[in-house]
């Protein structure tokens, strides 16, 4: 493989739609960028043939892993018995900087669970979350919010930790300067909800200033989809609640739709016409052009794609790790994390991001 | 007034868009149900003149009340120092009987905490909460969803009774036999989320045979316009999250399907054929017909209008407390809990039910 590409380690078991679908993404991406390079984790004989099918052997390695995580398996078995499993290889190979970012459509606790025991978390960080991009009203057409899952539970820290690096990851993969970090809570005054999001608002405002974004306080959820924030920040409870709430009223709408056009033969006319402009809609809210939510908090770059992915989800996802890895966000992330435990660091600096990448065992004094 | 007709005490100045809208609110209402009667709360001299124009005068009697509780006016404040607001005013027509049920568009929080304190809270119950319909892929073409924000926590036992009272609401409201309950969590396998979740549902679980449920276990976010599922219990926060998000998402959707048909000319006729299937949808869809939070586990019903509601959401959420004061729903539902607190009661009949239904102060061994 050539040393100047972009390696994406990539779990092909771990999704619904099997192997097949991973490939055929994988092509899909080839064909927009040729100088992506892939090491294609599964069972060796499954996967030859899909990938010679492709004509895509100049740009896949297959490493041979027997065994795969079912969506139903509890995290803590597979950190102690998942070792064959093609996940476990997937991240395998960024931890031992084969691949700059690993992809997976598979379970996502048990994939969260392999990262931190192989990757580790990066310095500072006590719970690594995942950011999903949710459509918005906002000129990028879309906001990051974060945990939507990693973990069930943050408190006012955790919190504090999630804005600095949603906001890295608005910067550093998006090219916002001044992200405009809010907080999730059930109403926008100050003496709304839970009281721990009082202080978290509290600590957050105070490490606006020295970290460069803007805190606009508590948001809604009606505000998630809004340009009034770019990045929301919650518990990974209530963020995969909104995220799966939202996911499930866009696709009620969406078959909604699709009957009401079927109601009259005068309606199936207005379709035929409505087409490009349904879409025009339909790509613009597509799940599968937002698709990856990126684990944060770790050494090394982790993409999950949504496990219904097909193979332009797939494609998405692999876009989306190319971009981070590109953008050195991981390194800088952990510099951004770093300056905020020990503040004799730099920001978001080079030289500082270097010194907290890599796989270490420091201590908090460091 | 007469004595058979429902009396609606409603509470004129709570909502964004002033007491006009709720009185052309009740003018829609009186004219597809000129049985109905009303209360109405707020400042006479403002009052008069509407209720004049609208020519019901012979529906509706003024009570005056000077203070209007404001949007964003702390609970605690209200509970102390509102006793001149018309929502006070008109949570007192239901405590005093006068009234079989009161609505009002305005604060949620402070609606909540006077009618907990002039209401009372039914016995047996811990936390009251609120249910919200929610448009789904049922038959009914909703489900419903508690608490929606009546607290920030609910603990095991909390959510027991939630479920109880949702099903009551189910069953009694909507003609359900046999409800499906579900508790929303982050994942559908037993292991998943917080474990406070995995004990309310065991108990959950084996309470459904005894109160004639069906308990379909764990549901996430996607799960709750589905079919699968009736009534969904969660915890105030999450729900309040969940709505926002979902109406958030609702109200994105619709703007990004106005735009796309205004892109080229073609897509603008597209839109005047799409018309009739595009209402045929908003209709399925629209917040205004299922407006109305309903407050739960207290003696009395009061109906939460949207704040933003315009007189098509008055005049539904009147609709709905009309229909629950018509199956004495309130009663029914004191008697289900105290049912769940003291085995040895009655199981929904009225006798039961009027002995769980007063103003009681009644301790938890009666």
């Amino acid at each position: 493989m050539g040393t100047n590409k972009t390696v994406i380690s990539i779990d092909a078991m771990g999704g619904d739609r099997g192997p097949a679908t991973v490939v055929a993404g994988i092509s899909k991406s080839v064909e927009k960028n040729s100088d992506l390079r892939f090491i294609v984790h599964g069972p060796r004989d499954a996967l030859a043939p899909l990938i010679a099918k492709r004509k895509l052997d100049a740009q896949c390695e297959i490493r041979d892993a027997r065994e795969v995580v079912s969506m139903d398996a509890k995290p803590s078995h597979v950190m102690r018995h998942g070792k064959q499993t093609s996940m476990w290889s997937a991240i395998e190979s960024v931890r031992d900087k084969e691949a700059d970012v690993c992809i997976s459509c598979g379970n996502t606790g048990a994939l969260m669970a392999v990262s931190m025991i192989r990757l580790r978390k990066v310095e500072g960080v006590n719970r690594p979350a995942i950011a999903c991009l949710w459509p918005s009203r906002n000129p990028s057409g879309f906001n990051i919010m974060l945990d939507v899952g990693a973990d069930i539970r943050a408190d006012q820290d955790d919190l504090l930790q999630y804005a600095l690096m949603g906001m890295s990851y608005a910067r550093n993969g998006f090219g916002l300067s001044r992200p405009r970090v809010g907080l999730l809570n059930v109403g926008t005054e100050e003496h709304k909800g839970r009281a721990e999001l009082k202080v978290a608002g509290d600590i957050i405002a105070a490490a606006a200033a020295a970290n460069d974004f803007d805190y606009v306080g508590f948001v809604e959820g009606g505000d998630i989809p809004s340009d009034r924030v770019d990045v929301i920040v919650t518990d990974g409870f209530t963020g995969n609640v909104a995220l799966k709430t939202a996911e499930g009223t866009a696709s009620l709408i969406s078959e909604l739709l699709r009957e009401a056009f079927k109601y009259t033969p005068l309606s199936r006319i207005a379709a035929l016409l409505a087409y490009p402009s349904l879409k025009r809609l339909s790509k613009r809210i597509d799940p599968r052009r937002v698709n990856g939510g990126v684990f944060l908090g770790l050494n090394g770059t982790v993409v999950k794609s949504h496990g219904s992915a097909d193979a332009t989800g797939v494609s998405a996802a692999i876009k989306l790790g190319f971009t981070l890895s590109q953008t050195g966000f991981s390194e800088k992330l952990a510099a951004r994390v770093a300056s905020n435990v020990t503040p004799v660091q730099g920001d978001d600096q080079p030289d500082a991001a270097a010194a907290g990448a890599g796989d270490t065992n420091k201590t908090d004094t460091a």
